[in-house]
């Protein structure tokens, strides 16, 4: 495992112990720790040094492709001939602590205009809202998934949970990683990450796609371990990818987003039972064939 | 609830239904969602316009406390009165989207250095690390958390969760929210906000607490719904509070700023069993009287 894991003693507490029920069991015992450390990702033309663009906390491990599917899902660079060379910093001066990777852009790769705010819009008015986030990665998206004619079984969707969960190494033993797995429509694992952070894991597979030059990764399904936000979403259209299903909950926008997108997205998957909250058609079995393609939700506009 | 959450008309799906269970059951039906809108937070001095520092992704309300919060434990503000007016931004052009705080800064206070990164530490060569994080920590913290006296019995320690969960009134219908709730060390619940991001709950009831002027919080227990990052031990630090309790795993770098601030970490906080990963000496009964305070982990110096 490396340094995705380290050990520490820690006090394990069990109430409720004793003949009568009302002692406390105390008990100094190692543990396994997901490892988290702050990435810095930075990024520009080659000659003399790049700037940060942003630091990240992350489990070590995959940085080159979590630098990669950031850069990609940010809509910096749109496959692996954007970039030039990427690698984690030598560090002429102090101890290398492998925390910051640095990445030289293709001649003719726009550099990214630094924003403030590390987001990927920025605004001058009171016009910050989820319509204006939306139209954002709209803008910046190359792929069209809405045209992903890919469908999946119920039954293929149903059992990703438990294919995550027992690929999940690190995750067994700390209890502490978030994963983010691709599969194929047919229910096949391709590629799975770990980290403390469920955009890193997601960014890790993206990153590991964009290296493969298997973008956009149409026809695949992505799912992830916790809830489902506008963020993940965001990720998922900019890799094109047509089916994001997730554990837990989705947001509004993140319902939002995938309507605008055309991305089918899946939530509270939870092996039998899991609900749609776009994108419905690309279930089979899960629309009537009169009303299919596509659903569209009560007060909204059908898919552009 | 207003805009904490929304109704979507959704797809559920059920596998095993029918006779021979090889059915599927589809059913649409209304559902809530958590409601999720960017948040805007423009700070500096009085005087023409406020430049953005930061876009957080969040669930509307408490907006005014969340921004509050977050230049807390950022370390820009120390307390209420470093902030001379922070409103909701009325929008002289657009439509008010009620997604931008300005935040104007007592005369002397120092308007925030724009970072890149949008993170409270910089670096200029390779030693970025997790020591370098909690320096970084350590230097803006006004608060001394180590000093902090206070005892918390296991038994109001295991009735946490329970509270949390029972108070969530947006997670009941969407159970899509993270919570933060702050509790006296007898338990009693003084503060609970929930958010579709655990650092945004977080910031929303130190917020809460600045704008009272209840800062440092000595003597709180702060627990959080998820898993306790570095991020959410570096809020705690900074808002002074001496306990951090989660329903989850904590990261490494968690549990070394913990032992670093003098911080009691509890983890796996679930009912009649947790973990404590540092400042044990502050769980009643989980350290023997000979030594504590307090204690050292095996290959790790001694709190400072």
């Amino acid at each position: 495992m490396g340094r995705v894991t380290q050990r520490r003693t820690i006090v394990r507490v069990t109430l409720g112990a004793g003949d009568d029920g009302s002692g406390i069991d105390v008990k100094r015992s190692p543990d396994s720790l997901a490892a988290e450390e702050p990435l810095e990702i930075r990024v520009g033309p080659g000659g003399g040094a790049r700037p940060p663009l942003a630091v990240t906390m992350r489990t070590p491990g995959d940085d080159l492709d979590l630098a990669i599917g950031f850069l990609c899902t940010e809509g910096i660079i749109r496959h692996s001939g954007d970039v030039h060379t990427a690698q984690l910093c030598a560090g002429d001066q102090e101890p290398n602590t492998y925390n910051v990777v640095d990445v030289v852009l293709s001649p003719g790769v726009p550099a990214p205009v630094v924003d403030p705010s590390r987001n990927f819009f920025t605004t001058s008015s009171c016009g910050v809202c989820g319509k204006a986030s939306i139209d954002a990665v709209r803008t910046r998206s190359h792929f069209d998934v809405a045209a992903d004619p890919v469908t999946v079984t119920p039954a293929v969707l149903a059992a990703l949970p438990d294919a995550l969960r027992h690929r999940q190494r690190a995750f067994a033993t700390t209890g502490g990683l978030h994963a983010a797995g691709l599969f194929t429509a047919a229910g096949e694992l391709v590629c799975l990450r770990e980290d403390v952070g469920r955009h890193n894991a997601v960014d890790k597979v993206i990153g590991w796609a964009v290296r493969q030059d298997r973008l956009p990764l149409a026809g695949y399904v992505l799912m992830v371990s916790g809830r489902a936000s506008f963020e993940l979403c965001q990720k998922a259209w900019m890799a094109g990818i047509p089916v994001l299903a997730a554990v837990s909950a989705p947001s509004t926008l993140a319902a939002d987003l995938a309507e605008e997108a055309g991305l089918t997205l899946v939530g509270f998957l939870r092996g039998p039972t899991f609900n749609i909250y776009a994108g419905a058609q690309r279930v089979d079995g899960t629309v009537p064939a009169a009303e299919a393609p596509p659903v569209a939700l009560p007060g909204r506009g059908s898919r552009p």
